[in-house]
This record gives C-alpha cells, structure tokens and sequence, in this order.
C-alpha cells in the first residue's frame, strides 16, 4: 500500500459533484475523516487528513494533504503518509505535526490489526515520527512511543513544544474501558516519559477519548476532545460521538485544575474531532471533521465522502466558554452581495432572490419585535428539499432542522435562544453542509445537508403565526477556495 | 331575523363536504361555534350552538339545536332562537339550559349593538330567559338580569339549581378591564340577586372570562371558563384565547378558595368554549367548540365553519388535575378494525393499510424500548398533506405538527411527555379535526387539520434516528352521528 500505488487509485475514481463542496476541503476522490497535521511551516498552512484514497468507505488510513498561502486557497499535494511499514501496517491514524528546527514533524498513530475485525478484533496502537525536509515527501522514524502491557486504544498524539520539551497528549481507554487523556513529554521527539494522566472517566459512559487536544487559551489551558459513550440526554449528546473541551489551569509538572467541566463545542449533526493549530499572528484556529461516524453518507454513490468544517478561530469568553467563529479570512472569498433590510414577516413566507449553493448569509432578526411561534429561513430550498434554520418561540431555541433536507439525513439539533435584543444568524451553505454562527459566536450548529440536485438552491424566510422583524440580510456568493 | 326566515336562508346554502365532519356536531351550513344549552331533558339529550344560519362568517347569533338519545346518533331541529325581540336584537348569544319542573328554559345573553361595529363600539349585553314545553319551540321572556351601569361586556350564564336554588355564573369585563366571573342566585329564574365576585383579576393580561361553568367534580369545585388577553408564554397560552380551569371548594353562602390556580384544559390548536352538562348515569361531560377566533377556517369557502369536540367526561384526579376522555358511548361508532402489534421501527416510516379518513387510533409505545429522537405517527397521509403526532425525546414533549397540514394552518401544540413505561395516543380524525388523548386523559390535543382532498388518507409509523417500538396499534373506522 504505498503512497505510488494510493496515488493511483485515487486518480481512477470518478466522482459525482453534486455535492462536492465549494470553499471546503474534501478529498479529491475516496474517503475523508479527521483532520491531521495541522500546522503554519515554512510560510504555509498545511492540512493533513484521514484518508481512504481506494474508495469511498473508510478502509487502510492514508494521510491526504493540502497545503495554502492564506488559509483561503487551497493546493492539493501528494498523499504524505501510507501504510506500508510493519509499525502502521493496518493504517496511518490520526496525529499532528511539529516544526523541528525546520523540519516538518508528523507524530501519527501506527495502527495494527492484530486478528480479524469486529467485536473480536485485536488491535495495536503505537505513535510513531515522520519526518519532512520539503513539507511534502516524508520519511518514517517508526515508534516513538507505545501502551503499556494490554492496552489496545492509544492514540490521536496531538504534539507541540514548550518551555525547551516536546509535550504530547494521547487518548486512551484503560484496561477498566475508562476514556484518558495521557500527557507525556520528550527532549528529542523519540524518547518520550509519562507525566500525568490529564483526565480520566470524565462520565461513567464514556470509554474513550479520542483526538485529544491540549492548548492555551486567554490565561487557561483548554482540554480539548472527542469522547465515545456519551448517553444522549435531552437535548445534549446527540450524535453518535461528541467532541469538546474541558476548561482548567495547567503548568509542566502541575495536575490539570479543571474549571469547567466536559462542554459541546458545536450543536450540529456533523462535527467530530477538531484539531487546533496557530495562525501565523497567533490566533488559535480549529477545523473539524463535518460527518459524523454511521451516518448517511450519500455522496460514496459518487465515490467520495468527507469534508473538513471552514477553518474557525477559537475564543475563550469570560465565563470560561470556548467559543469558535468563522476566521475574518474567509471573507476574501465573498462575490457578488444581495442585502435586504427592514422587513416585516406576518405568518407568510417570502422568497429571496439569494441563490444558496455556495453562499454566506447573515441575517439579524430584531427578538423584541418578533412574537411569531417560529421565524426563520428556509434554506437550500429545492422544489423536494428544504433544510429550516428558526427562532422557536414555545422552546425558546433555535433549530436547525433536517426533516426535509434530502437523501433520508433527518432530525433536528438546537441550541438556546440567547436573550439578546438582536439575534444574528452568520450561515455558511455549500453543496451539501450548512455550518451556522449564532451572534457571532455565542453557538455554532454543523450538520451535512443533500437538497435535491437542482440549478437553483433558493433562501426563503418566513414567520408562522405571528409576526418576525428582520433587521437586514446581507449575503455573498462564495468563490472556491481551489 | 325570524327563525322562519334563518330556516330558509340555511336551507338555501349549498355546502361542499370535502372538510364536513362525519362524527363531529356542525352546522347543516353557515357558522357555528360555542356550544349552548347542553342538557339531558325529558329522555334527550340536547345540544344548541351559537350560529350563524346566513352565511360562513359570524353575524347575528341564532341558536342552532340537535337532539340524541344516545350521545352518537344525532338529529338536526329547527333553529331554536333568532335574535327578533328589543333585548336580543343583535344577537342571542351563549348560554345554558334547565329544566324547570318539565319546562325547558334557556338562559342566554341578550346582545344589543347600541353604535357601531369595531373600536368605537358600544354594546349592551344582558341575561334572558326562553322557555319550551316541547323542548323545540322556544317562547321569549326578555331580560331577567342586566349589568350594573358602565358595564358592557357581561355574558355566557351557566345556570343549575341546588339546595333550593337556581344558581348563574356570568363572565364580566369591570369598568377597569378586568376579567370576572360573577355569581348570582335566585328563586324563580327571573329575579336574580347577587352573591359574589367567584374569580377576578386572574392576570394582569386578561381582561375577560367567557363562558363560565361552575360544577361539583370529585369533592371539589371547578370553575371553568374561557379567559381573554393571556399573553403567550414559552408553551402557554399559545392560541388568541384559552379555556381551562380553577380548582377550589364552595358551597352557598361560602366564597370560593381556590386550590389550584388556572390550567388550560386542553393543548391543542383548537378548542374554546367548553361547555359541561350532567349525563343521565350522573357523568359530567363537556363539548367544546373546536376552532379558533381569526384562525384560518378555509371551509367558509365550501359554505360552512365550526365543529365542536367530540363528547368527552370530565375526571378530578388526585393532584386536582380536570382530565378529559372521550365518552365510552362512542365505541358504538367504530366499524371495521385494524390492528397490528409488536413492530420495532428502525430509523424509518412504515406504512399502514389504515384509512384516515374517520377513524379512531390507540396507538401504544413501549417508552423503555425507544430510543429514536422523534417517533409517532404521520396521520391523514395525501400526497401533498400530513399531520405529524409524535415523541420528541430532546424537548421530552408530545408533539403535534401541523407544519404540513394544509390549506395555511401551521404551527404546532406540545404537551410534556409523561414519565411513564408505555405511552399510549388515543385519536380521534374526522375530515377536518384531529383529537388526541395521551395515556387515556392525562392531556388532550384538539386541532382543526385541512388535508388536501383525496379519497385516501393513509397512517404511516415513523422513527427519526434511532428506534421505537410499536406494542399495538387499534384502530377502527367510524360510522356518522347522522
């Protein structure tokens, strides 16, 4: 399974680009899941990824790789990273990257089938070094660091360096199927010692921690990652697994002091172990994996499936949130604009001229002129398909609702109504996900949408019983970021 | 405007029947809405309702009347009042029925405009008195009871006798707009003295109790009514007007002590104006009308408006709580069965051989065995239309979407869902209505539907990620009340 033979592969499979994104990463062909690698190196962001590049289904993990200018444009390079040694012969999981006094560093999960799949499988996890001159062909350095006697899940190293060590945090579930996240440091990157267990059976559901994420932010450190086992309970836990952040204090050589406990960071249907990285300035920016595990996937039929979220810029508020907003260069690429504003909808729907296939909107709605039960947008609305995006004024939420978004994907996700004068919904819609912004960055929704294939994907908006005050409607058409 | 002349104006009208309700009581044509005079007299039992013979629209109130036997097979009789004398000159408005030693006597409110229509609008309103031998031609008495000076709005007597006495509750707007209900007594049904101010000032908001109705369930008193002016409060108050109740304890002579505060009685979009009355076995049941003021009534196009409820028994349970189930005489109405059991649905909507045209519906769910995020019913499938009743497990509510219920009507009505193991929807779908009981009568849900036109009206089963298992469904066709 080499990087020649992967390259081959995928440049024979034929897509279907109905739903192929506009201004989001998406492999070129085949399968798509985390984000790897994130990193600003030699004057470019590089984006690694979770790649099946044989079909559209998950199989023997590559690492794709993109790399931009501006965090707007996009390049493809070659697949970095294939199975293809005895350490990852079963898959090059998931890691980050690490700038080595001008050395590109990847720290990946080598992952070994040891018997079989399924419930009987036996599986190996080590992390393991490659490294890059040039950023785009790597040479592998094999295990740097392996579980303890027993332990089959380890993995998801997240890397980076601080106060003159390399620190390292990796999820686990213990030999009790208790979920950790396990912090480890090194002088050289290949010799690595345990130095605490940063949290561990954070609920008594969950077994596992994956693609954990360990970072400054304002004045805390911010726990950041994907738990398995979770319940759903009401309208928390939703979706097959859950990624977010737990808030404390950290120093090297001091336990992790949580402050805040396990918080969601998205609300969507779609959004599965993001990965941090720091922009050029400094800001500390994210992108997710928007899919979410067992979920519909309709576009494997055109032989590809996954897409990254918009890259977005993480804040801490002052109650400790984290929260996340588009990055400000996303609006380089913005085309042509349809504004409206000062409109009053009284138990109607009013069509838009906006067309909503690669669009961003923003659209304010003023609370305290509005009484109707629900208010809010039809978007992407195809002659069969709409996906519904409202103020619901019985749940006192809003909703971003599926039942009619195409394909067979349903349900609805929410999050609170804040109890601000204005409510700002900030949307991005490409050919099949809708991410929303909820004032600014109060809450962000991400789900995966399919309206039927149509030229025209239009944006209603609409008030049932009663009455909703639009302040304004700004909208752009989007340019590729290819 | 005698009734002669109301007899040949509704005779005239020419009704379609695509909406006409097959075992709900409405006009033969023209207007209806609050149900009047409800009474089990001399072997009959008899309905009047408020009724515009004319045309579709409200306009000078007649009392619309039918009779049963039995409480399921009823026969139309002539109007029984026409607004034709000085103090009912502009309508005779709502009121109740009793039965004076053999004579029948009606008790309603006398309307007068004295200027103009709209805003500027004075009016008079007070209680008078007819009386019947046949219990089908009415002879007029005039007034027995007018307002004190300044009051306008002073409607809706409920009379019954006890201990002696003929007892009337009547809904009073005061000089300072404030909603009461006032009781008077008397010894002969003409002269009335005043007793006491029963309930005033409910809420800030509300500025008028409508049809009062003050009856003796279990060992307590309930006062029911039909308030004005509550402003809708996350899942509260949702309609234009309500209709509930206040639990207390009473007896002659005693003020009235409140036990329990105001409670809506039913959920639904559609439901005003109940009015209880005595069955002969002793049962307090209750019909209410089953609309909505200024909602969408798109049957005034086809000549025709209004339904009331189906018959329903009123029940105190242990926490003070007015329950309301259908009348078990109704089962005389059922015709072919259909039943199915133990189906586990799948993230997927299973069709049924059901029509839905009029029929009844006990469908059960085994709550511990359903995991989905909504499940339940699509009810009055057509192509183009369907009610969606179901379980939503995030907002933990019992839902009814009228989203896609036809010709305009919107918006949805929730209840909470109950803590219980098995959850049973009891419903009731004619032509144009859908009424659910939840777990028998812990709540009820009445909503006018408009299903597009079509000769099927299918019932799918439906669960939304995740799973839900049916333990039965019943369900039986029903034959008309005519």
């Amino acid at each position: 399974m080499s990087i020649e033979k992967a390259e081959q592969a995928v440049a024979k499979l034929e897509i279907d680009k109905k739903y192929y994104p506009n201004f989001h990463i998406a492999p070129v062909a085949g399968w798509m899941n985390d984000p790897n690698g994130l990193i600003y190196f030699n004057g470019q962001y590089h984006v690694f990824f979770q790649h099946h590049p044989y079909d559209a289904n998950w199989g023997p993990m590559h690492w794709g790789h993109l790399v931009s200018d501006d965090l707007i444009s996009w390049r493809r390079l070659p697949i970095a990273l294939a199975p293809d040694q005895e350490f990852d012969r079963s898959g090059c999981f998931s890691g980050s990257a690490v700038d080595n006094s001008g050395e590109l560093c990847l720290i990946y999960t080598g992952h070994i089938h040891l018997s079989g799949e399924g419930p009987t499988e036996k599986i190996y996890q080590t992390q393991c070094l490659a490294t890059s001159k040039d950023g785009i062909h790597f040479e592998k350095h094999g295990t740097i660091l392996a579980p303890e006697e027993g332990i089959m899940h380890f993995r998801d190293p997240k890397v980076w360096q601080q106060d003159g060590r390399w620190w390292m945090v990796v999820g686990k579930r213990d030999l009790d199927d208790v979920g950790q996240v396990v912090l480890y440091s090194s002088e050289d990157l290949k010799k690595w010692q345990l130095e605490q267990v940063l949290v561990s059976d954070i609920d008594p559901d969950v077994y596992m921690l994956e693609c954990p994420d360990f970072f400054p932010l304002g004045d805390k450190w911010i726990l950041m990652f994907s738990p398995q086992g979770y319940k759903a309970k009401e309208y928390q836990y939703r979706n097959l697994f859950q990624s977010g952040y737990i808030v404390g204090e950290w120093q090297p050589g001091r336990p992790f002091t949580i402050i805040k406990p396990f918080q969601e960071m998205d609300f969507g249907h779609d959004f599965y172990a993001p990965q941090s990285f720091l922009a050029k300035d400094g800001r500390r920016l994210v992108f997710g994996w928007m899919d979410m595990w067992q979920s519909i996937m309709p576009s494997k039929a055109d032989n590809w499936a996954g897409s990254l979220t918009i890259p977005r810029e993480l804040i801490l508020d002052a109650d400790n949130n984290v929260r996340n907003r588009p990055i400000k260069e996303l609006e380089a690429l913005r085309s042509e604009q349809f504004s409206l504003s000062n409109l009053t909808l009284n138990s109607e729907v009013v069509k838009t001229d906006i067309d909503a296939v690669s669009c961003e909107l923003k659209v304010e709605f003023d609370l305290t002129a509005s009484d109707a039960e629900r208010f809010g947008l039809e978007l992407a609305v195809t002659k069969e398909s709409k996906t519904l995006l409202y103020v619901d004024l019985q749940s006192n939420r809003i909703v971003l609702d599926r039942s009619l978004s195409g394909e067979g994907v349903r349900g609805y996700r929410s999050v609170p109504l804040p109890k601000t004068e204005t409510l700002t919904l900030h949307i991005f819609l490409d050919s099949s996900s809708i991410e929303v912004f909820i004032n600014e960055d109060l809450y962000s929704i991400s789900s995966r949408i399919y309206p039927t294939p149509s030229t025209e994907r239009k944006v209603n908006l609409f008030a049932e019983n009663g009455t909703a005050k639009v302040v304004a409607v700004d909208s752009w058409q989007l340019k590729s970021i290819y």
